[in-house]
């Protein structure tokens, strides 16, 4: 990639001359920047950018710690900074900040700004609400073209999007159209306004809707922003599609995180603290762990059949870990398909139908392999099974079709079911799954073993 | 989501009926219509759209069998529909035909963009290239401000974005700079082009780099499009913001494929063929099956152990599945961070000294868990571990901390180890830690018994 800073260059020099050597840089390289530095040198850098970039640089998501940064800051440095920032940013950062703090930085706004940002911190964190800006361009249903053109030129500076316009009613404060600025310009200026609008109602999302569902309208239907509307359908402002990006990603980091059996961790890994980690990863760990000791209780259960037949517990690991693999590879599948809507909640027993054939066709292939295993270990003389050897296998590859089959159908309604009371179906993670399907795994292969070696071997 | 539109309603209705009533639809709806129906049906709704409404339909990305919908018509009618599509449309549609059909359709086209879209054809999948449009605008070094706007007014019907424009130089071909349309609606329109273009070189990519490149860039500098450059800076295309965020989801959706343990299905899951999805999930669980007979072979080697101390057994599954689910966590976390470039391949030692005292508090947490439980069963009489039941439960607590430090490290490591090597860190899937942890947790968990045991028990 073009344009990288050589960071550990610049790493040690003064705060002023690395301010100097990033005036001329993007926002979104100084923040790349700053994020390597301590936050004292950080804080310091920033005071010393010009002021139209250094609100550039803290009007940008990608910042750390932007909240500590303006604290950092002598109050009369950091006070004007934050003014300067846009709306949806400043509520971010107040969110991060203790009451009397948050009251000193709220005083520095005017009167019609405070109500704004007060308004966005009501919103929880991940809905349109939180993520919107109150910074777009709206027209009146009467004006031209030309005027709207003209009225765009005017406020452009301090908008975030001006590519598409919003015509609001006077009268009931309600959207009517929303017209797009490549429309506008293609168009003559003396033509209404309302003329040239698509013909349909705009597409528009609650301030309550989750970021999910904005990401999959924003990206369905192409848009660069997105209405938000209240319940009675007035404008309060519009998520635009660089938010919904980075809302994109952090959806896809914690889907990861999760499948993976952490919480979220809302944080960048190197940058959280070992407790806040711990917690993170301890209590997962600890669930899956309780639930896994029953495996010792299955163990236990099973004890006489394993004392007559030690050769049972050879293959324990190999029969449970297989029930587990297959149970994860079917959950990511359906965790994606359903993030995806490829598959509704409505389609449940459509997946089992598929998931059944799948598992017993992965299951007996498997099998197929220990069978083969099995019987060349003896006959060679690698291993001596015993005398029912034949039968050993036979349990083995049995269960596994068993177990296959079950981890493939439990795996993959899992997310269905969580989906269905509540959860993110990709709590339904490898590890939950792998435990689920582990205890299970044992009483089926002991229960094949009792089944096929009962009065012979057991 | 408001505009849904009823889809079981139409199911079944007759194609003409269900054609009238998509007419005023936006395109993506009709698409998810299209989706739904048998492949014969889906044609022929197509034949009876408007012939505007049916291309924009073609053009959209999220529909499902294009090549086949197309070819299932009479030449007559896909003809023109293949000539007014995009030309990156075109090359995704021309890449799922026969020779023989390609050729065909690729008659259809003007020679201009029969060279356009051979030209697309060439760029791997994934990579800029295979994802750019060549319908940009452009202007020349000379041009005002409103010789530029005039131009977009003209050429605006044909460009996929008008929203960035981009200034060629005319003898060498080559991009000198990129204006927004923005600027030049708010400047003056005798202003030469030049003297409001933004100061810098334009970002841009080349046609061999990634989609995962293209996408950070974009997501970083908050683009709306990025221009694709040749090796000597002739322009080539651009990729635009929407394009983009079908691919950070279908990453996202690789992602989860793989850490869950199957190939990428690159097709939904309702759609791919048994055999097809069979071939994918098979590969991966009969690779980790095999390496999982490892176990076996372990286990085998501790079988006098195993004869001597049946208990050590019981308690298998269960320190077994603590560290596949500990190196699960602890490499989820080290591929989103990799992916969002949180953590670099040089940072690997800074990630071993993270994980190093979080495994082993991990480990002595849930090693607490496990001296309670045997005590607990062992004191109420709930199992009879036998004499030594301390040491057996000293083996299992030891031997926790011992495995979960080998899972956390060696999760966080096998990402770094694939992305050195050049694969994908995606590849370290869960199962596939999973199972490198179990063969060395059953050598870690016996060798322990074998310490502490050792002259007593064994």
């Amino acid at each position: 990639m073009e344009h990288e800073i050589p960071t550990t260059e610049v790493a040690a020099a003064p705060p002023a001359v690395i301010a100097a050597g990033l005036a001329d840089q993007r926002a979104a390289d100084v923040v790349e920047v700053l994020n390597e530095q301590p936050l004292e040198i950080a804080a310091e850098i920033i005071s010393l950018l010009p002021r139209d970039h250094a609100i550039a640089v803290l009007d940008q998501p990608g910042l750390d710690r932007e909240a500590e940064l303006l604290v950092a800051l002598p109050f009369e440095a950091a006070g004007p900074l934050f003014a300067g920032m846009s709306a949806d940013r400043q509520a971010d950062i107040l969110r991060d900040l203790e009451d009397d703090v948050r009251d000193q930085f709220l005083g520095r706004l005017d009167p019609d700004s405070r109500a704004t940002v007060r308004q966005l911190l009501g919103y929880p964190e991940n809905t349109a609400g939180a993520l919107m800006t109150t910074e777009y361009v709206s027209a009146l249903p009467n004006w031209t073209v030309g005027q709207t053109i003209e009225h765009i030129r005017k406020v452009e500076r301090t908008r975030e999007t001006v590519y598409a316009i919003y015509v609001i009613d006077p009268r009931t404060q309600k959207l009517v159209r929303a017209v797009s600025l490549r429309r506008l310009i293609s168009s003559p200026p003396d033509a209404p306004i309302l003329s040239v609008a698509a013909k349909t109602r705009p597409l528009s999302v609650t301030a309550q809707a989750d970021r999910e569902d904005v990401a999959r309208l924003i990206s369905k239907y192409d848009l660069l922003a997105v209405p938000v509307l209240d319940r009675s359908g007035h404008m309060l402002g519009i998520v635009t599609v660089d938010d919904i990006i980075d809302a994109i990603v952090a959806e896809g980091t914690e889907d990861v995180q999760k499948f993976g059996g952490t919480e979220a961790l809302d944080e960048p890994y190197m940058q959280i603290s070992f407790l806040g980690m711990l917690r993170k990863r301890a209590g997962w760990l600890c669930v899956l762990f309780l639930s896994e000791m029953l495996t010792a209780t299955a163990m236990q259960h099973f004890g006489d059949e394993l004392q007559k037949a030690i050769v049972l517990a050879l293959f324990v690991p190999l029969v449970m870990s297989s029930g587990g693999n297959s149970g994860s590879q079917a959950t990511s599948l359906i965790i994606r398909a359903l993030a995806l809507q490829e598959v509704r909640l409505r389609d449940w027993w459509r997946v089992i139908i598929r998931e059944l054939p799948m598992g017993i066709a992965l299951g007996a292939i498997l099998g197929v392999i220990a069978l083969v295993r099995v019987a060349v270990w003896q006959e060679t003389g690698l291993y001596n099974y015993g005398q029912g050897w034949q039968l050993i296998a036979l349990t083995v590859a049995a269960s596994l079709v068993g177990i296959v089959t079950f981890g493939s159908v439990c795996g993959s309604m899992l997310p269905f079911l969580l989906k269905k009371i509540g959860f993110d179906p990709a709590s339904a993670s490898a590890p939950f799954i792998a435990t689920l399907v582990d205890v299970t795994g044992l009483v089926i292969y002991f229960s094949v073993a009792e089944l096929i070696l009962g009065g012979r071997l057991l």
